[in-house]
Parts: C-alpha cells; sequence; structure tokens
C-alpha cells in the first residue's frame, strides 16, 4: 500500500510541515469522519455541498438522488474537489495571532464514476449504513430493486490525495511566553449523546450496544 | 433584519422543505460552527479548502497568509462558494434506504472583499479570537503593526445565502415499522474535552473560565 504521491496540486503549500502524504494516515482520517465536503463546478460558479461518504478499500463511495444537480455533474464528468475535515481543537496561545486550530482535514482530487452494476450498488449501500453504524445492517430491511435503481451511486478514486494536519500546543516564540495566560489546547470531540427513541418505534426494544457505545475513533 | 430570498443558486431543490433562508436561523448556524469550507476555481478545476471565520454583522471574515493561494485568489475577486456544516446526529431507520444524518449546513455565494484598513483589520483579529473563545481577547497580546500586515483579512458580504437543514426521527413509511429493531436518533455533537496544559505555560495559572466552560450553543 503505496503513500501518495503531492502533485502540483494537493502539495501543501502553506505551513509544508502540516501536509501528510501517507496513505494509513490519510484513511485514518477518512475513516473518522463521515461527511465530506464536494467542490465541482456548473458555469464557471463553484459550489460546495455536504454530503455522506464512506471509504472502501482505495475509493470513496458517495450516494445521491438521480435528480441532484451536483450528482448529475459529477455523473456527467465533472472535476470535483473532495474535502473532509476533523476539527481537533482550540489552540490557546499568549498572543493574538499565536491562536490556532487543531485539526485533520483531506483533500481529493478528481473524477466520480458512476457504478451502475446492482450487486457493486447493493454492496456501497451496506457500507453506508456499516460503516457509519458498524453492527447496523443485519437489523434493517435491505433497499430493493426500485430503491437502488432510484439512487446514483458514485465512487471516487484515491488517486491524487493530500492531507493536513495541525497538532499540540502552541508554538508562540518563547518571548511570548512572559504573559500571565494560561495556554494550551481545549481538545473539541464530535461525541454522542443520549440515544433519543423514535416515537414510532415499537415499544421494549432496548437501545442496542452499537449505538449505546457509538465511537468513530 | 430581512430574510434571504433564494435564489437559482441558493434554492433548495433536493428535498425542499429542508430549505431555511430565514436570517435569524442562518446566523445561528453560522455563530455555532467556526470552520467553514471555500470553494473556489484555478485553471477550471474546483478546490475546496478548510479555513477559520467569524461573523460581524452581515458579512463573514476570513484571515489567512498573503501567500496562500486561496487567499490571493479571493483577493483577485474569485467567485466563491462558502460552506459550513454541522452534524448533529444518525439517524437509524428501519430500512437501511431510511437511514440520514441530522446536519444544518449554510451555502454562501459570492465574492471577498479585501479589508486594507489597520482599524477594520484589528477589529477583525478581536472577533477571530473573541467569537471563537469568548472572553479569551483581554488575555492575550493583541496583534502588532506588523502581524496585521503579514495578514490577509477578506469580508465576505452576507447576500446570497441559503441553508439546509434536517431533523428529527426517520421518515419511513408506516409499513416499514413492522420489525423488531431499534430506530431513532443518536445526537452527535462537537464537544470539549478536558483542557490540555501548554508544556511552555507558566506554572500556577489555573484553567479560565471560558476554557473551562467553553460551549458552542
Amino acid at each position: 500500500m503505496s503513500d501518495f504521491t503531492p502533485t502540483s496540486r494537493t502539495k501543501v503549500r502553506q505551513k509544508p510541515q502540516r501536509g501528510v502524504y501517507e496513505r494509513a494516515a490519510i484513511y485514518s482520517i477518512l475513516d473518522e469522519a463521515f461527511v465530506c465536503q464536494i467542490g465541482f463546478v456548473l458555469d464557471g460558479q463553484p459550489y460546495v455541498m455536504p454530503t455522506n461518504y464512506v471509504r472502501v478499500g482505495d475509493r470513496l463511495f458517495l450516494h445521491g438522488s438521480t435528480a441532484s444537480r451536483m450528482f448529475r455533474a459529477l455523473a456527467g464528468g465533472a472535476a470535483l474537489c473532495l474535502s473532509v475535515t476533523l476539527i481537533d481543537g482550540l489552540v490557546l496561545a499568549p498572543s493574538a495571532t499565536g491562536h490556532s486550530i487543531n485539526y485533520r482535514s483531506v483533500v481529493v482530487l478528481g473524477k466520480a464514476e458512476v457504478i451502475e452494476d446492482a450487486k457493486e450498488k447493493f454492496e456501497a449501500m451496506h457500507a453506508f449504513v456499516e460503516r457509519v453504524i458498524p453492527g447496523r445492517w443485519e437489523s434493517v430491511r435491505p433497499p430493493g430493486e426500485q430503491e437502488l435503481k432510484g439512487t446514483m451511486v458514485l465512487a471516487v478514486p484515491l488517486a491524487e490525495v493530500s492531507a493536513k494536519v495541525r497538532t499540540g500546543p502552541p508554538v508562540d516564540d518563547e518571548q511570548e511566553y512572559i504573559r500571565e495566560v494560561w495556554t494550551g489546547v481545549l481538545p473539541l470531540q464530535l461525541t454522542p449523546q443520549e440515544p433519543v427513541a423514535d416515537p414510532r418505534g415499537k415499544a421494549g426494544i432496548p437501545v442496542p450496544g452499537y449505538v449505546r457505545n457509538y465511537s468513530r475513533r
């Protein structure tokens, strides 16, 4: 499993020390998040839209309506930029300009391929459920033929990819540390809260362990 | 404070019932988040990059290096799409295709204006610190003249804007509810964790209340 080669389009130029091109590190970010932002161009205007994704092997799968403007553009071969960002914390420095944000972000450039094969679409739907909520699939009604037909599934190959990551404490110059001020990091994490039962749900069914113990890490 | 008028570019077409155009509701989303994704076009290729922003009145402020490719493109008048997404939960339905994500997302189209005036830049820097970490500004060293010169501050007017919001339980048809499966919502929230003191920080300074009790809501 070779690492990514930075291109002129994915090489991290601002603060290059934050650039990450190792495949395993990038896949770990892609597997913790499950919402990406997709940039595409229509009539010269850039658009950015959030959407669910999952990684399977060296591809990201997307799904959407066959009527969606974005999915139609992507299916037509439009160039895309797919961005994933995890916010990890606030960095509190002695100086105002030393303040920062700890984050892990991935950018993927390329084009999407339409998945037409029903079996491959079904496997992608399995991944959308099972990789967002591991353990869920076996309890739900699987998608039928008509549902598969109405859903567009796209695959984005992970070829031109890089990540940018900031971790750790402030990096202000030593001379800034004369101030009597608390400095450090306030970590932030997307955290599950108490599950909310469906008002239409069946009575007496306990919250499953995969919901009760849900974690993205 | 008038609401936004959907344009052909910002009107929510997929699941239009999720479209939100009320200014107060949109500002509440913009004020809870602090990282946006900016889409812009270079040589026909869309790029999407995460960056910090704050809202001040009817504008969003951005800051970056004067050497940044994105900031230079935006300063040159490139069309942009700014996207903000808050992930609120996982929606667990009886059917696989009924699964969804609760979210609040905002899209802003337009162009950025360069803030040149030193006083206005200083006020933007104040907002970057104080709106991301309320209470922090008075303890830190404010930016000096050189720091202000090295930082590009852009303002994006909030004119062509819409939001898309999904809330609540699954919406599967009643007939799906024959399955013996837990359904409902697992709320997710970006949550502060235990503060991590700076190894170079002064000893004996307690964690301030604005860190200890940090909340975006």
